[in-house]
């Protein structure tokens, strides 16, 4: 088992990795010992691992009432948020009570956010089932539901008490998933670490082989390398935007075809193609790097061209972004392989040149 | 004009207390010159003062989208904040936008929540327009939604970036909302202050015949008292609770009846005298003293009797109050008078009978 901490003054917490984690008693205990808990995963998930980690939660002394969500991005919505609220309260839930998020990101997005509000504000743990949530949503406290208009509009900073991620579970991770978890791993690499860019290039074959070594050894660098800046900057005011490399450009892809007909990985993934380009075309990326960028992707089987959009329909859908600050598009670029730069002010015509050179 | 501070490290804030300051410019400019903001109110609040304050902000240097929502508790409801939530996305209001909120409690606990939501959290300014508003709703950071099966369910701790009490506001409100603002300002004696209990017995004519500088006094009092306690626990994790004083039962009026139906303050006075009662019963409180709490209550035009709802459906509904700790009744006491304290673990029986004492 690995472990690391983020280290948050009093809202630090654990991260802990290894296999079978997610039927140990012993994770839970701190937590919730003598507390009701609100189980909290989807109708996929549940069949799979529901019962195990009820039984760890009894074992560990919790009373425990399991709530299901609906499967999809779909369910990050208000909808959702509602039926969780109203089976708190109808299982009498006080402010002492615990949240478990059982599930990939949508569960933990929003079981985190019911967790911030709930009587305004519980404690909540992250089990991630998901490569992408074992590696990017489960850690760093973003939590947040969709809106009609926009994704994550509606959320908080709520730091769970403790990430437990149990690598076994990758075991019955469809291969597409898999693959737009993927996305997140390689973007931790491209923003921070050359070395570990080039660790991934020598062992693309054996992650989406699920060699569980290399799996692991991926999920814990990608938590050190994301709690590192999560540490610096919690609440997203300056460096912690790195972390959305790719994802202005993904997130209009994501609204652009509608939730979930994308995965978020695989938006993300085509966004970094697109990210990288306009890097290359500003000026701050070598040709050969780019390359580099577009070649990793799509070794890991993911999509390096973007939906058939307009590429106005692009721009709009970017504007939008909460990543714009007042109404000025920002992005962030490689400042060369293994650094990440924010840059506001860029010249429109870059930033379209850089989605057709993308786009079917 | 008299000023206040709320000193919570990088979260303190200023109480600016006065006649006319709705209008003023320099009250807004420091938090939103050159930015966004969503001007929250209501379609009573509207047609007396939104366009002095749009006024004030557009010289202060803001660009101002204002947003309507319905007059009443029912506002405070998952479709008034997906309706703000989205009139914000279509202005295209970014993470540095700011929220004013403009009128009564309700308003500012559901513009409060927007903006510890929107885009996961932005600042606001509260603007309140009601005695209730500006001696306890606008000081504090608590805001919130209700759910169906419970008020104020949904929420965040999320503090203001500056409070401004109009008192002149005052001049436009129905009597039947002065007293039930008064409610909260004798509450603050009752737990804090014993002079400001004498104060307010001396003064409770004037108050309720508007007299200003009586009731400038009043807000002033009150929201140093309530200043103090939330900078002692911002959270509610301890002291903060003996500002429920009376809200465990008034909550339970308030449901049991429909929201809007009894008004917050009004369900507090009773629920003030119900807890009265109780600590008499318990021996924490004087005979005299539990008198003086009733009388001052009714002197103030508040009802000291509660609804014709049976004895049990009370206790039913304090059942699921926010109040109770793994599902065991917590009451705050007077501990005499101008003392309040916390009590666990209280003979339902002894509930029981003080609830009948003051039922019809």
């Amino acid at each position: 088992m690995q472990f690391l901490r983020v280290t948050l003054g009093d809202r630090s917490y654990p991260i802990h990795i290894g296999t079978g984690l997610l039927a140990d008693a012993a994770m839970y205990a701190p937590h919730v010992a003598s507390r009701s808990v609100a189980l909290i995963t989807n109708k996929v998930v549940a069949p799979l691992y529901l019962e195990r980690v009820q039984g760890a939660l009894q074992q560990a002394g919790a009373r425990v009432a399991p709530i299901l969500i609906d499967d999809g991005e779909a369910a990050k919505a208000w909808a959702s948020l509602d039926h969780v609220m109203g089976a708190m309260l109808a299982a009498r839930c006080g402010r002492d009570s615990v949240i478990v998020a059982l599930g990939g990101g949508v569960v933990g997005d929003l079981a985190g956010f019911a967790a911030a509000v709930y009587q305004r504000g519980i404690g909540f743990i992250q089990v991630p089932t998901t490569l992408l949530a074992q590696v990017d949503s489960s850690v760093g406290g973003k939590t947040a539901i969709n809106h009609a208009r926009g994704k994550n509009m509606i959320g908080a900073f709520h730091q769970p008490l403790a990430v437990i991620a149990d690598v076994s579970t990758l075991d019955t991770l469809p291969d597409r998933e898999l693959r737009a978890g993927m996305a997140e791993v390689i973007k931790h690499g491209f923003i921070l670490d050359l070395d570990f860019v080039g660790w991934l290039e020598a062992n693309i074959g054996k992650l989406l082989g699920r060699d569980r070594d290399a799996l692991s050894h991926a999920v814990r660098r990608s938590c050190e390398l994301k709690a590192q800046v999560v540490v610096a900057d919690e609440r997203e005011t300056g460096l912690r935007a790195i972390l959305n490399f790719g994802h202005t450009f993904g997130h209009a892809i994501e609204t652009g075809v509608g939730y979930g007909n994308w995965l978020h990985g695989e938006a993300v993934a085509t966004g970094m193609v697109m990210a990288a380009e306009l890097s290359a075309r500003v000026g701050t990326l070598g040709r050969d790097d780019a390359a580099r960028v577009k070649a990793l992707i799509e070794r890991a089987g993911l999509p390096v061209r973007g939906p058939a959009l307009p590429v106005e329909k692009y721009l709009e859908l970017m504007q939008v972004d909460k990543k714009a600050a007042g109404g000025k598009l920002r992005f962030i670029l490689l400042d060369g392989l293994g650094r990440a730069v924010l840059r506001g002010n860029l010249a429109a015509d870059l930033v379209r040149e850089s989605i057709a050179a993308s786009a079917p």
